[in-house]
């Protein structure tokens, strides 16, 4: 690797880390790459040079997003009963960390509009997560560790939805939402053997 | 009322009207009182003698919104079993109205920023809705209609948490998501009597 790559390889991740902080304080609609360019200490033609449009930064961000959860092994893990704890794990990694949860709330809303950059990803991405939760409600159907009566289907839709809500509500107001606990009782409330 | 007056109240209408679909389409930083005007079809200078701001012009797109919310009698139910049931009937007017629930999603994403103009009323209208939520699930419990286990306050946080997050993934892709089945199953999983 010579120092010249290096020095690239640094200078894009850093315009990743600063669009990320913008996209969380404006928006993605609300952001430039002139402004970002400013924040990062480069010219807008440089930052051109790495990135020539909006859209290609966005996508950057968010394949930094997901190599991110990868790491975290989230989707290494099987559906199933540890799934559904580690997700818990991951809510209490997100309160700790809110400004990604930031930027991917205020994305996601803005990426319901079928033209914005990102719909795609996020369609794919909410289909993705549906599944994944619903096998691991089957999973434990299965095994007879789901209540009577819950529907997986019905139960993996909602933790999706209900752990995208939880973030806005304790992004508004911290202090007067328990993210974690309220995740925490919806799944246990499903199951008929502790959750972890 | 005289003619004049009325004109004025009518442009005024119109001015709010066309602000949500902006809003709807660039989020209210996107957004910029040049290009509402633009589209009302008035001068600049013609939009700032009704609305001197961009804040004040989001105000009044929140007010309205209330004064909707409040004309389907939302609030107007007492705390309880009717109340919940209510909720999934504006959840079944939401998905005949998306434009109203897209801005929504938008502004209550948007506003999780502290500085945000709209930060307050939304932290305000969550703490509202949250309460409202959980003493309807007191109610149920004191009349022994709520699934033993179950705490009303999560119950309650939870409800808000999922109609917002419901109302995103319905909006990303509408085909996909059972948004009024997933939060009626949600109620009624919860209550030992039928919802409605």
């Amino acid at each position: 690797m010579t120092g010249g790559y290096l020095k690239g390889r640094i200078r894009r991740e850093d315009i990743i880390t600063t669009a990320v902080a913008v996209y969380a304080e404006a928006g993605y609609h609300g952001s430039s790459l002139r402004e970002i360019a400013r924040r990062v200490g480069i010219t807008h033609a440089g930052l051109l040079y790495y990135f020539p449009t909006k859209e290609s930064l966005l996508a950057a961000v968010l394949e930094r997003r997901d190599a991110e959860d990868t790491e975290r092994e989230r989707l290494a893990v099987p559906p199933g009963r540890e799934a559904l704890a580690h997700l818990v794990a991951l809510a209490e990694h997100n309160v700790r960390h809110p400004g990604i949860v930031d930027v991917y709330a205020r994305l996601a809303a803005e990426a319901v509009a079928a033209d914005h950059p990102a719909h795609d990803y996020f369609e794919r991405h909410y289909r993705m997560a549906r599944e994944y939760a619903t096998a691991s409600f089957r999973v434990l159907a299965a095994r007879g560790e789901l209540r009577a009566g819950v529907d997986p289907e019905h139960a993996g839709l909602n933790l999706v939805a209900l752990m995208d809500g939880l973030q806005v509500q304790w992004l508004s107001d911290g202090t007067a939402v328990d993210l974690v606990g309220a995740l925490r009782f919806y799944l246990q409330d499903l199951l008929t053997v502790p959750l972890d």
